[in-house]
């Protein structure tokens, strides 16, 4: 393994880039537009990957994630965040550089935006199909009445569609629900749709999340995905079914600095200011940070049976192992960890080592 | 409140003023030094404050840490994280520029830290007196007997004492027992000064967590503190009862993005990125994230009854409230949310905003 003395986040540049072209190419078989949100790896260096298989349309969840990738070039962005009327001079400013398009759930805010804008916008009807965070109720019509008679007027802002993120695939408890909530949600989206769709023949519908467009094999009725995280997968993505352990294309990499035999544990340098601080639940209601693997040459090992990250504090991480792994490993190694949520923790490392040794820091 | 846009963590600088001031006298009168750990705020411009008050000797947790306020004049640096020997040659760098000191909890790895310094370093055992994380035994003498017989012939690591966190008063159910556990710590590492004062007169005991330092009055028969969150507080602090809610010296400034009077939810822009995901249990077992407060021209509310953070995701805050609060809020005001734990908040947003509108980046 190359030479690593704190946390680093290794990246299986090989996997990743599987993991990419799978999901474009099951997008393109379905004649679904491809717009990857780029908030997991957050990454300009990453981000010339996806442009160099042919991809110029992505998804963002912040004003100033999008302002971070129209300075690499970036010319089409989806800000899939309900607009922040704080920022709209913002928003103004980037929408004169690129095709920006916002999300926006309910008809009160649609003026603010329209009269700070001095460029077209578009503009995507954020719908709740069960979430609940946000979004407006799939069967709220008065409500899609009033946006959408706002934005027949409006000079600003274009209308481009419905949008929505199925979010509560993450509380799902098998592949089969999380099947079923893609159903549903294409379907109460083509509803919507075909209702509008002869005032608005260009209408769109846009979905993504990805313990969804993961499991689903073909995405036809849908014009748009957006998944995320797919790029890398995590525990949290393979404990829903999504991914499989060999599809997890990041691991951290962390010193051994020390260790307790009468305890079966082993302390790394890694913590909740490294990992984030999400986590799974065992079967037998303990907190789970992260299965543990051995780094090797180019590669990691599966996960070590028996052993995971059980605790972290702000630099600390604890490792629970079987008594042979904790006698064997030394201080001074190096382990790796599978993280729970690969976003999060990308988000605090702000960079990445590849498996052959390349550092990509922007 | 000064012009917020975006999710901005805000500093009541007099409050922080009053936190430093008063933990600081209290050791003085205690006749204990004060080492503050800097972890918490991590800035060097706050590091400042603490200058001007005369306080010249700082706790970090790792070396990174340290090299970043060696790089602003500290001359005297703790790194309160079991040595990593991976980063050897860093600490014999720094060592080179200032008194620095590490810790260690076995033997073993004397010799080849030991080995690798140019520089002396101060050494302190790190003894685990309950919290069982790192350290070695109290009662392991043979342990320690063996890391002072090597420490007695090592030319560069010099001996300076023993070294403990009590981490466990984060886990106390009660003010008297973050008290018992304070009192049990003092016992045990005075049993091990006087074990070993008469071969290392200039021996010296440190112990150093918010929970005790808070509560305790008087620092007597401790050689050294080191507590770091009581700069900010937190709400983790507030449930212990190591603080009230006035002395919580930081807020999130959030936008208001959306809300949803049915749900009685209120969405902001503010998420695991800018929160990190530490939460509390509320009495009914929810999980609460935060207490939310009205910004205003020079200060923030006391909390708003029966509002709280409920739910973050990477970008997203649900905040749950009663109606009345519900449908007062607008989408584009600022509310304010007292952090669950202001460490990890502090290390996600890179910088503070006081209330006087002086930003601070570093």
């Amino acid at each position: 393994m190359i030479n690593i003395t704190k946390p680093t986040l290794v990246l299986n540049k090989e996997q990743c880039m599987t993991n990419i072209t799978k999901m474009m190419e099951k997008a393109r078989q379905s004649n679904t537009h491809f717009r990857p949100h780029f908030k997991t790896h957050n990454s300009a260096f990453i981000g010339n990957w996806f442009r160099k298989l042919g991809i110029h349309s992505i998804t963002v969840s912040s004003v100033s994630m999008a302002k971070f990738f129209a300075a690499y070039g970036w010319r089409d962005i989806t800000i899939a965040f309900p607009v922040n009327p704080l920022e709209i001079l913002n928003i103004s400013e980037l929408a004169n550089e690129l095709q920006l398009n916002i999300q926006g759930d309910n008809a009160d805010i649609l003026p603010v935006v329209e009269n700070a804008l001095n460029y077209n916008v578009g503009f995507y009807i954020e719908v709740d199909t069960g979430h609940h965070r946000t979004g407006v109720a799939w069967k709220d019509l008065a409500e899609i009445d009033r946006m959408l008679e706002f934005l027949s007027k409006a000079s600003r802002l274009k209308f481009k569609g419905f949008l929505t993120h199925s979010g509560h695939t993450y509380h799902a408890d098998s592949q089969e629900e999380i099947l079923d909530i893609y159903k549903d949600a294409v379907l109460k989206m083509n509803y919507l749709k075909d209702l509008y769709r002869e005032n608005w023949p260009d209408i769109t519908i846009s979905i993504g999340d990805t313990p969804s467009c993961s499991l689903v094999n073909d995405f036809s009725g849908v014009d748009e995905v957006r998944p995320g995280n797919f790029v890398f997968y995590d525990l949290m993505q393979y404990s829903l079914g999504s991914c499989n352990l060999e599809q997890i294309a990041v691991a951290m990499a962390c010193p051994v600095v020390g260790k307790s035999i009468p305890r079966n544990e082993i302390v790394i340098y890694g913590g909740a200011i490294h990992f984030s601080k999400d986590f799974l639940y065992k079967s037998n209601g303990e907190r789970l940070y992260g299965y543990i693997v051995r780094m090797q040459e180019h590669d990691w090992s599966k996960p070590i049976a028996g052993a995971y990250l059980a605790n972290l504090s702000q630099e600390h991480g604890i490792i629970k192992a079987g008594k042979e792994f904790v006698e064997e490993v030394k201080v001074g190694d190096v382990l790796g960890i599978l993280p729970v949520h690969s976003c999060l923790t990308a988000n605090l490392m702000k960079g990445y080592l590849t498996l052959e040794g390349e550092a990509i820091n922007y």
